[in-house]
């Protein structure tokens, strides 16, 4: 398996980032198999989605209708409603598999594979690329 | 990595479909590794769920909830909340790995693979399986 | 690909457990590859979050938040409610991948790996690694 990490900058608010053209550029010349797609971090996750279109912004703003910023989350440290960033990576996972032929990821023609963080904290993230063939 | 893909036909409706037999056939004599059912498409996910005792209705039903087909997403293309289908996917991961051992999906007893379209806007769909050893 | 299972005792109530200590276990002196996490139960997912601030707690509570357990449910096996343990996999799946390098999970400082059960009415649950190099 080969292995390595980037580096995305959110810009310390509730963002999503494309990462596909990272992805692919991992991922060429590697002939057949699996890319793995993980995020070393308790409060982000990664999506396959469109991108361009409003979905993304639509994503992060229905974050906020589904996980509310409020009082209710006993996690405490940081920032008002950020008890929410937390419980989001159980529903929008941090890992995820997308398969490769020829060196090529078998994204269907509205796919991207974005990196969400709702979480305002942070201003750099690390996504690790994984190939195993 | 052998990958292969089979066309599903969701009757353009909001549909579950079960693709469990077409899984078992694809890793059968494959011996032990990891099963991808990935879908390239922007509006459905893959999950793994107990179908025949209404739950997959019951998925259906709740998916309208919790992403209400209402004039909320800024994605705009398409039918009225149209949006919503966008932003399923980020839940409802188009991608999922099953264990195989011995040519055999690992799934327990109530469990089955289940294409989760919410998009009324297409009746056929892809679904690629690739088999890593 | 080695494949092993382990028993995980869940106490018959809701409940979320932390197996990353096992899952560190099992990949320890495996070099370099992928795992396996997959739970073969149909109202059971695998999260990766941080345990031990709360954040495990927030996820149990807010499961009732977004899955209430009241009739609207047609799956009416088990106790009231009980329709609701079947959708949440389909939110939060029952398999998920972990990178590993050097015989280590490649988690970031706060995450751990978690079996999520919202479902009272099992005691014990079973949860499959297996490692693909």
């Amino acid at each position: 398996m080969d292995s390595e990490t980037i580096q995305v900058t959110t810009g310390g608010r509730p963002a999503t980032v494309d990462i596909t053209l990272e992805a692919r550029s991992f991922v060429r010349g590697r002939g057949d198999g699996l890319l793995s797609i993980f995020v070393p971090h308790a409060t982000a996750g990664v999506a396959i989605m469109e991108t361009g279109a409003g979905s993304d912004r639509d994503l992060l703003a229905h974050l906020d209708t589904l996980f509310p910023r409020d009082d209710r989350w006993t996690h405490r440290h940081g920032s008002a409603g950020h008890g929410s960033d937390h419980v989001v990576p159980a529903f929008i996972a941090p890992s995820i598999t997308v398969p490769v032929l020829g060196g090529e990821l078998q994204l269907g023609t509205w796919q991207s594979i974005v990196l969400v963080d709702p979480n305002a904290g942070n201003s750099k993230r690390t996504v690790r690329f994984s190939f195993v063939g």
